[in-house]
């Protein structure tokens, strides 16, 4: 495993209770819950992206709680969220609600979130520290807001730019701007003013190939239910964009389908609306525009890390969020 | 309305975005479901207790952010504890996520909590401060993990002590220990150990009260669905207690309705359990207990209080102390 990833996962785990030392069985079952997202693993991109930003400015000594936060708001944040859409994989293995009662499960989240807070403030975070996770969180809740309420209410009045504003709220920033600017304040100087357009662009896109890769993904590498935001009704650009050009009578089926809840929605109807959505051409016109932004997003980026005193760290870090928007799954 | 209550509820509802801000329709939504709660009111028995608890010890004037966001804790955390129970009333109107769908409601509870947070960090909280912050949330959640997994597992092998030790993490702490302790470190000085002992006894007692007036409380007064405790199922000392003394009919019929969720529940079922339940006199006993924890809780903190520089807050403290255990309502 990447040095840097086993890094941030112990970090992250020796911050969480252990279920032996829990005392009594229930609080070993809560302590098995707040651990289940993050032993699970995952890529770790932002938290590695936070400590090879620090490294790149020169100094990485005070970037460990930072990036060890941003998993753990990683995890608490999925947790929700799996809540909220119903989901049914997380990781490739099933949504912790799906393990244990749901509220046991929201709970869970709430415990993690303040696990995330502890490490920062036991480390002894400066207040900018803390600041920037606050906009984190506080602009993600915003964002998912955004895209809860229009599958909930069944919204189909929807532009590409009310998808990218939505996007931008709900992961652009935590996962372009916010390691970025985290890993800067670290180091302890000031977060190039890019790290916000370019870093909310290179964001945009990450979120844009998420989408494509839910509808053509594989399984086993994407780790969550392909399709699964058809059966969720999201409103992704894909989507916004399939609808805009389909002709009246598929429209309305897919409309029809989208405004049931999941446990309505039959396979066939999610098969045949996959299928539309696949040959209507809507995935790759997606694709290509999220490889137009991640290339000028990039560009300006590598541009900021160029100047930066350690290159070595700083071409790590260029690549991590070249590999951000180019993974295949 | 009192002063402090007043001056509490102004820096929460500044700390909320604002929906005519909002920019978008659905954003100003969002911060309305934010306001909600708060706007609702509530006696903010903790946020006046720290405050006055700083006053008493001579320094009060960085007591207000601490205050704050105790009271911004409290109204996260009831809208989760609102959905993870199925709660239907709050503060005398419907719960969160009875006004708007759940996931809505969920995920404003997140964005209230990152205000909390907000709050202390932007006024450069100390880090003790932070820290207790950390650790009542830690606390309360590991409370909520044993009430829900009672519920929802259908336990009935449940003593007082286990009772005890859930409502001690659940509710005790943020209540009893948490405002006397931010109280002390926000004037600077090291909370008195009788905070942690005598608070978490009396925070105790609060929380029995709150469970007698559930079953005997009036609706108005109350803010919240009489014998909601039993819709919800929840394993009060009370419902023990009764539980213990019932004869083998009574007994096995109560846990086959206790066993129910709220939806398969009927009225004359609930209706036939609350009656059996004030006619055992577990309701009397449990007030008996709370009375005399509460007397010697207070009479204990009465003594750390008279010790301190300043009498006409250390008996204004000492008069909601005694308030939080002697509420009609």
């Amino acid at each position: 495993m990447n040095q840097l990833v086993e890094t941030i996962q112990r970090a992250v785990l020796e911050a969480l209770p252990r279920p032996e030392q829990a005392g009594r069985s229930e609080l070993g079952q809560y302590a098995g819950m707040l651990r289940e997202y993050p032993r699970r693993g995952g890529k770790m991109l932002r938290g590695r992206l936070v400590i090879l930003t620090a490294r790149a400015y020169g100094d990485d000594t005070a970037a460990l709680p930072a990036a060890a936060a941003i998993e753990l708001f990683q995890n608490w944040v999925l947790i929700h969220d799996d809540i909220e859409d119903d989901s049914e994989e997380r990781r490739g293995q099933p949504a912790l609600h799906r393990l244990y009662p749901m509220p046991l499960a929201l709970n869970a989240g709430d415990g993690l979130h303040a696990v995330m807070w502890r490490v920062l403030v036991e480390a002894g975070a400066r207040r900018k520290i803390l600041q920037e996770f606050a906009n984190l969180i506080e602009t993600t809740a915003s964002g998912q807001h955004l895209d809860l309420s229009w599958t909930l209410e069944g919204r189909f009045d929807l532009s590409a730019a009310d998808y990218l504003e939505m996007v931008e709220r709900k992961a652009a920033y935590y996962t372009g701007v916010a390691p970025l600017r985290l890993g800067a304040l670290s180091a302890g100087t000031l977060p190039h003013p890019a790290f916000s357009g370019a870093g909310l662009e290179l964001g945009t896109a990450f979120q844009i190939i998420d989408d494509v890769l839910n509808l053509e993904g594989d399984h086993d590498a994407y780790g969550k239910e392909i399709a699964g935001d058809l059966w969720e009704g999201k409103r992704t650009l894909i989507l916004i964009d399939y609808l805009s050009k389909a002709g009246a009578a598929d429209r309305k089926r897919a409309e029809e389908i989208l405004r049931k809840p999941r446990e309505r929605k039959t396979a066939e109807e999610v098969a045949w609306l996959h299928e539309r959505i696949l040959a209507s051409g809507a995935v790759r016109r997606a694709r290509r525009l999220a490889e137009e932004k991640a290339a000028a997003a990039l560009a300006e980026l590598e541009n900021v890390f160029a100047g930066l005193p350690d290159q070595e760290a700083a071409t790590a870090a260029t690549r991590l969020l070249r590999a951000l928007v180019e993974r295949e799954k």
